[in-house]
């Protein structure tokens, strides 16, 4: 099966690169031709700062920072790397895709790690952030990490974080911004921005979300950094493996427990996760809640897994939303 | 003390008789007769699906899953026994009724558990749905449910759920969904409905109400379970004991320190745990909060506890709102 | 550096000396003036409740609780003295006086602890309230300690709550209001208010704002206590140490990684915390995290941190706003 799988990697590209890139993406996308195929013929580097690959035989597409001289900063490059990575991916959110025939139905998860020993990521890029003071430049660098981190929770699969070495600033906030998020020992979290006289506000959003009150003050306002235990204790991530090899078996065994069901009824639990978490009202919450389980059982898989269930058999599913 | 205790038990019910408890239900209702005593003559079963139990030596109604063959599956029928088990309570909560002669003075706990040996409940009757593909049928089931487990929040006593086995899915959305949350060494919680191609939107808001989100989102995208003790240390659960008969002194212990407490206070009390939870702005919690505290001081139970600790006495409570 | 320290104490204030300070208070403020060495010389007590310590050399203000008698009650005159104690900080928060010649630049932060061994404070002077059966002081005793609280969060320099010993009603709700929470083992706390006739209401609003709901509810209905370990565990501290030396230790780290921040950063830092802790959408959280990131780094300590971290050498701040 090895043969299913593709990568492809962005680099620096010139703004005319960076047109063709977008006019491509605009092309492939209404095409609905694989992406990965085509960036991996025009876009081959030797030294690519993200590695993207797509195991079909797994179901995983991976995104791997790969730019150990900066410790895998998030340059406006990486940035864009990260964001032009899901592009294609973003419509296979949308019901109508989900609809039609399914480019993607092989894909059931995104793994972000690095590919860089010993960190994931050191967050904003202080030297580029420096020599460019165009507050509009910086805005949308701020900006695009954003636009990625929350196009995440649209895309229709989990996204699994693999954190296996530090992880500071805004890579803090990347690493905290998956469904899931896995971690070792040797991990260490911090968001020490205003040590360097940018206080991580951004960061500051994202772990807020993931973790409590306290912790995220003790994070942001003391700059020091946390083990992986602790941050597992704050429920700020999932788990913490003793080892890498054991990083990839936890991996393995939550990918298996994600293939084995539909993956229509994934993507459409893991959007109202999201959407449960800002409604306030309890009672609006059991409604909406409700109204999903009604249309989840008349969906194909839904009634597939009442009768697999009945029949005591194992469901075969369609992966349709309809 | 052992005469004050009844038990009623709501089995299957046919339509008519369904129409007759209805109208039982409004009547006693409206004349604040003992449900359970009437309850226990007109429908006492060999086999009832929920037992229900009032100790007035404890001051605790007992409501007890007791249906082995579907692992205390919620049902229709399951879900509208636990709805009528409270009926008769619900008027208590008002201030009204709190303030007029009181018909559940010696109420003081409603406790939540399983009568089935490791098993507390394991969520929606699948079979059920399966059955039946009306739409409406199964939005009631799951509004059905959502309606008894807000009213938890509304019943003027603490409720403790017992959990003492496996709770899944729906059996998981009403274990978290007490007031106060114990359980044993042996109990495990999952949400593995995807599993059976209907993802569990509504335990998802239960769990998300008493726990972080990265465990919302690991328990209800894999599957997968956890034990006791790592639902603690998120905090989705109060207690985890190591034996049933520790799961039974720390409940005692529980019960002990709300049975010393005025009635009134402690309604008035948890009433606001809820409120506050939704209040945002923390100058407006604090003014709501101070009308409170200053309306509380002014019950006769809140001039009497000062009194008493003037007098360094032990307080003798009326219960009453006023 | 000694002579630099200033203390004073507010201890009981007649009608007259109630004008006289306040008056005093609005001429210092407006007028910049120290106001503790002022204080310092109007109102030295052989007893003072509150113990305040400007500590130049260390860059922190020092509140104490001191009175013994009633195990550091919240009673009126505690209240008033802790509100006085920070009234000439709370223009510092303001944009217009980071701007200006800041009589406060060397403050980096804010302590609270208690002067009163195995205590931190008792909560509310239930004797007080019992005494005085105004409803309108009542409500200002409880509105008066919220504004004290939410004055803390308002304030440009971080607050640390130091607990060594029993934190008990609005004494758990002041020990949970600092921006970091620190504790030693011996630390207990507990919210049992309605064991005396009077639910925690407000202290249930600070609790749940730094810890989850089911501990909430767990304090607050059965008024039990917990360990500082129980506390930490549910992320509602910051830090559990062994000793009071090791809690002092803690500080001291802390307080270093404060003090080689530039004071601007962390005020409008710390100003986010909360702000964006309130807004539920994330796209706007971003967008606003995004402003303040460029305008941070429009900031003079904004450049300085990205020239000090392009040449490789110590950032020198400015510690100004603009």
């Amino acid at each position: 099966m090895k043969m299913f799988n593709k990568s492809y990697a962005i680099g620096k590209l010139s703004k005319n690169q960076y047109g063709l890139i977008s006019s491509m993406l605009r092309w492939l996308s209404s095409n609905s031709t694989n992406l990965a195929t085509s960036l991996n013929v025009a876009e081959r580097r030797k030294t690519p700062i993200l590695l993207v690959e797509d195991n079909h035989q797994k179901g995983v597409r991976y995104l791997r920072l790969n730019c150990p001289k900066n410790r895998n900063a998030l340059s406006k490059e990486m940035i864009d790397a990260l964001n032009y990575s899901i592009v294609d991916l973003l419509n296979d959110a949308s019901e109508q895709h989900l609809k039609a025939e399914d480019s993607f139905k092989w894909l059931r998860a995104l793994i972000i790690s690095s590919n860089v020993e010993d960190f994931f990521s050191s967050g904003h890029d202080l030297k580029e952030l420096a020599t460019n003071s165009d507050r509009e430049f910086r805005r949308e660098i701020f900006m695009d990490l954003g636009k990625f981190l929350m196009n995440l929770q649209q895309l229709s699969v989990p996204v699994i974080c693999q954190i296996d070495g530090l992880a500071t600033a805004a890579g803090c906030q990347l690493a905290v911004s998956g469904d899931l998020i896995l971690a070792t020992k040797k991990t260490r979290f911090s968001t020490p921005g205003s040590n360097f006289g940018l206080f991580c506000f951004n960061p500051s959003i994202a772990l807020y979300r993931r973790t409590n009150f306290n912790l995220t003050a003790f994070l942001t306002l003391t700059g020091q950094s946390i083990t992986a235990q602790e941050a597992f204790q704050n429920g700020m991530i999932n788990s913490v493996s003793e080892t890498t090899e054991e990083l990839h078996d936890c991996t393995e065994t939550i990918l298996d427990s994600i293939r084995m069901k539909s993956k229509s009824v994934v993507a459409i639990g893991k959007q109202f996760l999201y959407k449960q978490a800002a409604i306030t009202n309890l009672s609006l919450a059991y409604s909406e809640g409700s109204d999903m389980m009604v249309n989840n059982l008349a969906m194909s898989d839904g009634q597939e897994g009442l009768d697999a269930f009945k029949e005591k058999r194992k469901p075969i599913w369609s992966h349709k939303l309809s």
